[in-house]
């Protein structure tokens, strides 16, 4: 029997010819995905690697001292590319609209210590709001000095190294400051995940001395594990039994409200099959527009509240069943919380809880729950009855006039629309007019409608193209009003650089419509100052002509001619298309919304 | 004796005979100043009057709907204007250049809850970072919603009303909710005093239900107490006296270093008294420049230890005595740190607290410490011999080629710098650059060295400009890279269209250049998009040739020229010059504290 020592020298030398071969491997560039145990890779790269296991292909943001280690990595990686934009909010608005379309993966936002995170502040918590995974990633002061604390550029001059840090605690679900070696790569893992898993915002530090340090690769092996946890099988299986019994008891009287959690939480499928093999009627609330295709033949519009068409509101509110699908009732969602479904008629599915009637189910989540309701229903639907739908249709009004009014505008668009665009649509006329309009099969919305920050657009249609081309969608379409544009307006900068090509209609109007019908109608603090929009992208880099296209329509007639123009229409450059419209209108939805949250805020005495 | 009735009656009567006199008064427009104690306003009037009475004239900021309601009663200030800038970042660095320029009175920014006010947390830090009174107003929903906590727009969806509130807390030095009626006079004078006395920001929540509650007005008779208070007699008699031992023991060999808070703090007389009657030799930081006029002959240069110049340096480090006035000891204000300046050797006066040798006596404050130093000082300097001061000067370099090079233009724009001039200087190159150039008597230097975010100058030249006007200073001359007009150009518009008139020179040399110093001198990042610098103004709304002008110098003779043309300097209109620079030259002093940083951050493994 060999002693302890004889058995100590063979695994010595076995694993010196081991590292040996390895090495010969390495050398004829084999072995590069067979890890040993004792490989190592720099921080840096066990970060971009796992976002590149989620799939992003794009890092926004802004260089600054703080992470210029960091972006050597980012500048290098074969996949991911920098964006390099103008400034951090409209980064932190591109990192959102490029999650919202990428399903499954996350926006990353990388900034800079003070100077650079605390500008992305709005983004980060717009993201939060409306449950956008976004990893902002923050460099910032070496490990030592974060202990030492001097009065370094870009701190507060009084030693709180970490008062940015705990601000944004207030706006993201996980976060690490990166100053362990031992647990660095376990800490990337946890806020990674959790950033998926909650679909919010979350937040790294990352220390200027640690971006090169080498930790042991191994965990990149085993993938994330981003699926939520299983319910608890007895409490599911008694969540769904109460469910059945309501819908049984309903008769098929049963309608399916798809909201914005519906899209956010990975649920689109386990979705889709729940709506076609019940095949009950099926209604979106705005922020749920396209969570299924609206050409769906089950599908019959918007729903939302007293907003809604008269023909939609009867048959929601009036079936004996409403199934909820990822609700997210805010004002602007619900028609100033005008839902007229009591709770004894009501059913939610959430990403973490379950709502029937009255009774709440916390930890029972929609991703595992659907696909069993689904097969509870298998059957119920054949040779039933099927309720009617109201048909989702927008003709386009027959004007006497030239004026490009709201009322034609977003009908005619609808009819632009095609499959596979995606639709982004800036808070204000933009994003209530187009509410109304069927979107094509195979297209995607994109809109601010819960949090509301003029201007997110501009930023957003920048990562929702560049997400879109990763995806095979077709044409990216963004509707912005001239007053919102103002705020955010050298993104158009970066989405020339990076060869995007959105159709990007300016309405203008004359000022922050919106306001005005909330309250200040011919004040001049809603106001703005006309620029001249057809020079902005020659402005910023582009090409008149070549590289980019600005037109302004002023009638019916040179729109529709615009729209009908297949050049136009193929959308091989990026273009602007200024559109003059009067400044005292908007669609009906907005009129409706705009004088309940004006009486809400009670703006006179 | 007459009664406690017949008394009651004579008050009464004598009350009526006075209101109508008062009357009487008030329709001959006389008697507005002098309010009854019964008489009352709204809040948002008493807000503005407070405001008035400490000399601002203009607001900064944006309309959202949580702030229409009072809005209105600023649009109809006869004293207070509406800036209505493009976006909430550029609106508070624009209150801080206000406040900057326009010393004893503060910046004031007014935004809408969640997303104006998130836009805005880092030009309130930076604010807070370096000792700038700006006062944050923020409209937020009704008292009874903060209680109910609605899913409103703006909102984060979970209830959190108060989330933003407690973010700003980390970067503030006072803040209030307004919900009481009975006590919102007396917390906006709290906050309004408390941002003055340590000249730093605040914030202040205004619900719009509140905004026209009517209050009493009384307390708007007594002006707000903005002086600090007194420092205890004893501890400072005791500190003047050591302060004088030390002063004696030195034998006249005292060196002044005037820094940041000799300006932020109300101090100038007092700090100027104290030069003048002492006669010591003066320097100062750079983020003292100007604190006391460069015309000075007892002035001698900027001191920032190694980076400075060698004879500054020598005499600074070799004097017996360092009398530091309004210390703020960031890196770039000192070299990185490299002051040579032993304790035993210095004395540090702050706004609160005053430090000889090893001793700090906390709570005795330069305000009431100067005037009574000065006295003691009185008599020293007759018939002494006074030590020599280095000659400040910046010659203009003979250079054989027509490159726009660093090492030339600052020198150049010294002789292009007039007497009330306010010249702005972007962190980069222009900061660095414009240190070793001495400016005219009556001129301001702005700048923000400590927390130094890029493309903070144009949104605060606006607020500088607007200053500027007020307390009858001339010019305003930005400074600003490419790279950091790119992040927030869109306040040319606003510039322009509230008529101040800067001049605007654009340093185009291709990219981030004070990054490519501290590292990544060629990476992409550090790259940026060359724009069409020239069409920025009559794109954003200004008239080419006729409201605004700009130009692109190339040469040395081309900038000469048209610095020398009297038409251009004196500055009648808004106008932006592009100045072709090559991509890798920088100000030495630049070079220096980049590599200095850049070591500091461990780029490489």
């Amino acid at each position: 029997m060999p002693g302890a020592d004889q058995v100590t020298q063979v695994v010595a030398s076995l694993e010196a010819e081991l590292n040996r071969l390895k090495h010969e491997l390495t050398t004829m560039g084999v072995a590069d995905s067979v890890p040993a145990a004792s490989e190592t890779c720099t921080v840096a790269d066990y970060l971009l690697e796992r976002l590149n296991q989620l799939g992003v292909t794009t890092m926004f943001g802004l260089p600054g001292d703080f992470n210029l280690g960091f972006l050597d990595y980012v500048e290098a990686h074969p996949k991911i590319q920098w964006a390099g934009n103008c400034n951090e909010l409209n980064a932190s608005y591109a990192a959102d609209g490029y999650a919202r379309v990428k399903e499954g993966s996350i926006g990353v936002l990388l900034t800079t210590f003070g100077v650079g995170e605390l500008s992305a502040v709005n983004g980060i918590a717009g993201a939060y709001s409306e449950h956008v995974p976004v990893l902002h990633i923050v460099g910032v002061p070496r490990t030592d000095q974060q202990k030492t604390k001097p009065i370094l550029h870009h701190t507060l001059g009084d030693g709180r190294f970490d008062a940015y840090y705990k601000a944004f605690q207030n706006f993201v679900c996980s976060h690490a400051n990166l100053t362990d070696k031992a647990t660095i790569a376990a800490e990337i893992d946890r806020v990674i995940t959790e950033t998926v898993l909650f679909a919010k915002p979350s937040y790294l530090m990352l220390p200027t001395d640690l971006v090169h340090v080498h930790i042991p690769k191994k965990r990149l092996l085993t993938p994330l594990n981003l699926a939520p946890p299983r319910n608890n099988p007895e409490v599911e299986t008694f969540v769904l039994d109460e469910i059945m019994k309501l819908i049984e008891a309903a008769d098929r009287d049963v309608v399916l409200l798809v909201d914005a959690c519906a899209i956010r939480h990975g649920v689109r499928k386990e979705v889709k099959e729940l709506v076609e093999k019940s095949k009950f009627p099926v209604y979106a609330a705005p922020m749920g527009k396209t969570a299924v295709s609206e050409a769906y033949e089950r599908y019959g519009g918007i729903y939302v509240g007293t907003i809604s068409r008269p023909e939609v509101k009867e048959k929601v509110e009036n079936a004996k069943l409403i199934l909820s699908l990822g609700g997210l009732k805010s004002d602007f969602n619900t028609g100033n919380f005008t839902y007229q479904i009591p709770a004894t008629r009501s059913i939610e599915l959430h990403s973490d809880h379950t709502i029937v009637q009255h009774a709440t189910y916390p930890g029972i989540g929609m991703k595992w729950l659907l696909p069993k309701l689904t097969e509870r229903l298998a059957g119920l639907a054949e040779g039933a009855q099927l309720i009617e739908v109201p048909r989702f249709t927008t003709p386009v009004p027959q004007e006497a006039n030239e004026t490009i009014s709201q009322s034609w505008l977003w009908p005619r668009m609808g009819k632009f629309f095609r499959s596979g665009d995606v639709i982004v649509a800036e808070t204000g006329t933009s994003s209530f007019g187009v509410l109304d309009v069927p979107f094509p099969e195979g297209s995607v919305f994109v809109s601010q409608i819960l949090w509301g920050s003029i201007g997110w657009t501009v930023g957003s249609t920048l990562g929702a193209a560049l997400a879109a081309q990763d995806i095979g969608m077709s044409r990216t379409i963004l509707f912005v009003g001239d007053g919102s544009l103002q705020l955010t307006v050298q993104e158009l900068s970066v989405m020339h650089k990076l060869g995007v090509k959105p159709i990007i209609f300016v309405l203008n109007n004359s000022g922050y419509t919106i306001e005005r019908y909330l309250h200040g109608e011919k004040a001049k603090y809603n106001d703005i100052t006309n620029w001249e929009w057809t020079s902005l992208l020659s402005t910023m880099g582009g090409a008149e002509g070549r590289s980019c296209q600005s037109y302004t329509v002023r009638t019916k007639t040179e729109l529709s001619r615009l729209l009908e123009d297949e050049k136009f229409a193929r959308a091989d450059k990026i273009q602007l298309v200024e559109m003059i419209m009067p400044m005292h209108d908007a669609p009906r939805a907005l009129k409706v919304q705009a004088e309940l949250s004006g009486l809400t805020n009670k703006y006179t005495a």
